[in-house]
């Protein structure tokens, strides 16, 4: 949200403004629906579809496999071009998977000059998640969906095994200014030497309330006045203290901490769940930039962590402008109360 | 940095990846020139200048004093019309000065709930940094963004006295995709009823540093190969975790905790090198987008945490796009090495 927004319409709600706080990534945030328009009529001003190369073809079009960095597996795994789902190296890593892991005595050394630096090492892959270029991941059957599901388990799966990467992030950037660079419909997924800062605080966060009231945060929080919608094994929610206006949450019904314990059944249900997210937030934003990550648990999580760790699927339209205000303090401005969103959102129909 | 984005010539440098950690923020950083253009070819997309708003007039020029939200104080403080900066209020402000200040036990008790709420009380003002509307923050003298910067400090003071502040943070958003929405020149102060996430994780990184050294990260850091430029009293680096390319720290030389410590002759003296800074991006980069920060200190600091608490001033242009990777662990991607990026502004000569 730019800090000198206009108003043109007052807001749905006559709330005035609060600070709320994010069990989960422990951080405040600033719901301000007076700076903003009605719930109802939040848009994206630039729509996603066709921006970044909107060329018939590209090098994760079928056919064009030759132009691509190496394969790792495809989905039907046989060598015929009839593949769905290839998960490729990217070509221009922002990690190295030839470089050495590095020395955990590296960094703690290290800390003490007030330079502390260790070699790039890491992968970074992409899923092609569909051989045809004019198929986005919402297009897809719940089977399909699936299938892109089951292939981030099976690639975190062969990373886990290498015992040099410690958690692995499986994000997708849609739309170019949410960070695709490719039209072609892909996510990504990075393994890493080491747990990412927000993925330590969000198990610090999780493990304060369990101390504090013996549950689970995320067990906690199937509330109806912020659901989006729900299937067997899953429910979507704009979380409570959402940071951005309408970003949805997907959590699994059953208490579970690593994304990868996944199964073929629950894989399917997800896909149908994300599918249906996904197109609620394209009709009623117009078609916005997004991104999704997995917020999962490092591979080495101790059997006391347990309790508190649960996975989920964090979903991020791309509606404001993240300005030197969120920057600087780490919290956010959200014009949008949670609560609102998640009306809107339910009401949205993609049956027709 | 998009995490597919092509690589049309090699970097200038040979470095291969490496993964840096931030000692002030405690966050780590992937520096991975491989992924971006030579150093010296990166620009903008989208410069700044004009793009919102690009009126000949507006709310914030002199003459139109009266659409404005109330006025705090100008300078020159006298209700002549010839005001060089005004600080007023934010007419749609993120948060309320007229709510209740919430009672620190009301988030304790809340917690538990996994719901936590408090009033959204807190002060958001305006810098409007000239009458002119033609004029940005770089065109005025030292003298006059010495002023700007005294404005800063005299707000602050007051929100000081109030008790129920905690914190203030002062940013500049300048350009559209940088959060303004005013293209005269215009920064924002909010003071705060808590002290944010990113104030304290600071003063955690910064005493862990201390707890091992003895010193000050931030006194420690002034080293050649990452120096842009300096005077007297501040110099002006690319921190060597830089997490945005061309990122710019000023620090002051003397170790002081509050930005609010200021005097007359070190504003002027930082309001010379704050310009030469920002017109020393703006030529090399074509005109971004940027943020600027002051990262000072809670109101309320134990003198223990004197030792280790040193404000400093954040600008970062914006040239890259933020995705799911970064929102997802907390880790930035920076495609230029920060004594790459220290040496190409070094040598941007804004004399002629």
């Amino acid at each position: 949200m730019s800090s000198t927004e206009r108003s043109p319409s007052p807001p749905l709600t006559n709330r005035t403004a609060e600070v709320r706080r994010d069990a989960i990534f422990d951080r405040w945030v600033l719901i301000s629906p007076a700076r903003a328009r009605r719930p109802s009529d939040f848009k994206s001003h630039s729509p996603a579809s066709g921006t970044p190369n909107p060329k018939p073809s590209c090098a994760f079009c079928a056919g064009r496999e030759g132009e691509c960095a190496p394969e790792i597996f495809r989905v039907p795994p046989s060598s015929s071009a009839d593949w769905k789902i290839r998960v490729i190296e990217n070509l221009y890593p922002a990690l190295r998977r030839d470089a050495e892991p590095p020395d955990p005595s590296d960094g703690v050394a290290a800390a003490g000059t007030g330079r502390c630096a260790v070699t790039g090492f890491g992968f970074h892959d992409v899923v092609i998640e569909t051989p045809d270029h004019s198929v986005h991941l919402p297009d897809l059957s719940p089977e399909e969906v699936g299938e892109v599901l089951l292939a981030y388990k099976q690639r975190i799966l062969q990373l886990a095994c290498l015992g040099s990467i410690k958690y692995v992030q499986v994000f997708k950037n849609y739309g170019a200014s949410a960070g695709a660079s490719m039209a072609h419909s892909h996510s990504q997924i990075m393994g890493l030497p080491l747990v990412p800062p927000l993925a330590s605080s969000r198990l610090d966060s999780t493990k304060k309330f369990y101390d504090m009231t013996g549950k689970c945060s995320l067990c906690e929080v199937r509330s109806e006045d912020i659901l989006v919608c729900d299937t067997v094994h899953y429910f979507a929610i704009v979380p409570f203290a959402a940071s951005y206006p309408f970003e949805v949450w997907i959590v699994p019904r059953d208490h579970t901490a690593h994304f990868h314990e996944i199964d073929h059944e629950k894989a399917v249900d997800l896909g149908g769940l994300l599918k249906l997210v996904l197109q609620k937030l394209s009709k009623q934003l117009n078609d916005p930039p997004y991104n999704f990550m997995i917020q999962t648990a490092p591979f080495d999580l101790s059997t006391s962590c347990t309790p508190y760790t649960h996975w989920f699927l964090q979903i991020l339209p791309h509606l404001n402008v993240i300005g030197g205000f969120e920057i600087g303090t780490g919290c956010f401005i959200n014009p949008v109360f949670p609560e609102d969103a998640a009306k809107v959102l339910r009401e949205v129909d993609c049956s027709k």
